[in-house]
């Protein structure tokens, strides 16, 4: 059963649909738990209006190649699953997992836009080539400052944790 | 309830020593799978062994403070969902999911290492901080060789794919 490259973009942009939906929902539901770090906070609600525009983008690829996310296959299973997993490992320090989850993520979605960089490069498609190396950039820019800034959050948390009688986790 | 820097040490290299052994087993996996991708797998052997010492050296950290494996809390099944939902991520196209997969597990341990960095460092542990220094350059060289050759094996991926009677798959 030969398969060929525009086939694999179509199942893959789908993939990354459902990706950008779950992204949205988590980085909401960091966004709306976080109480007591405000760098932190600012920079996901920043990226959630990123991630609408990227769902949007890919809508707009999948509907120039006659396909579009009402047809989507029912991969929304997998990711979520991932997702769940990546927010199980929510523990009692909630912010710090928080933080690393979101940079996991991030790379998750790396990973998905290189693959479909490619794969796009060799269907042809040159516009959601370019669509995807615009995403892949503001993905990075995030995973970056992630990372960047998970030492401070670390260490916002080690002081309010051991201050008696102030909430570290959120 | 106050928790000083020390005790969140010990209970994050917990979590690193359970991450490391879910390493092994994963890239394990992904090694004995793959057949028409040796570079990709060399690499993978490769980290094996550098995963091994990984985990005796935080085995070591866990000893100095007191602690070890084997009082180890239960986070195992954390983690192991989270390495499933990465290996559940594996479907059809399994070469590229595995190396994506691969990618987004070494950045869950960057990040990782970045807490215990922070971690060590507030909770004056040179030793660790320079352990875990180590394991990160390690962790950020095998990401950084899976992302740069993810679209060389996406490429290998989609020419099989499109050929008549070739597995791709592995």
């Amino acid at each position: 059963m030969a398969t060929n490259p525009s086939e694999h973009l179509v199942d893959w942009l789908r993939d990354a649909h459902a990706m950008e939906q779950q992204a949205e929902s988590m980085l909401e539901a960091m966004a709306g738990r976080l109480e007591h770090y405000p760098v932190l906070r600012n920079r996901i609600v920043e990226h959630i209006d990123e991630t609408r525009w990227q769902r949007s983008q890919i809508e707009g690829c999948l509907a120039r190649l006659g396909s579009g996310p009402s047809t989507m296959k029912d991969i929304g299973g997998k990711v979520m699953a991932f997702g769940q997993a990546v927010g199980g490992m929510v523990m009692s320090d909630e912010v710090v997992k928080g933080a690393m989850s979101g940079y996991v993520f991030e790379n998750l979605e790396i990973a998905s836009y290189t693959v479909l960089i490619e794969t796009a490069r060799r269907a042809g498609d040159l516009q959601t080539e370019q669509v995807c190396k615009q995403i892949i950039a503001q993905e990075m820019a995030m995973a970056d400052w992630l990372l960047e800034h998970l030492p401070s959050t670390v260490e916002a948390f080690l002081s309010r944790s051991e201050t008696p009688g102030v909430t570290a986790d959120r």
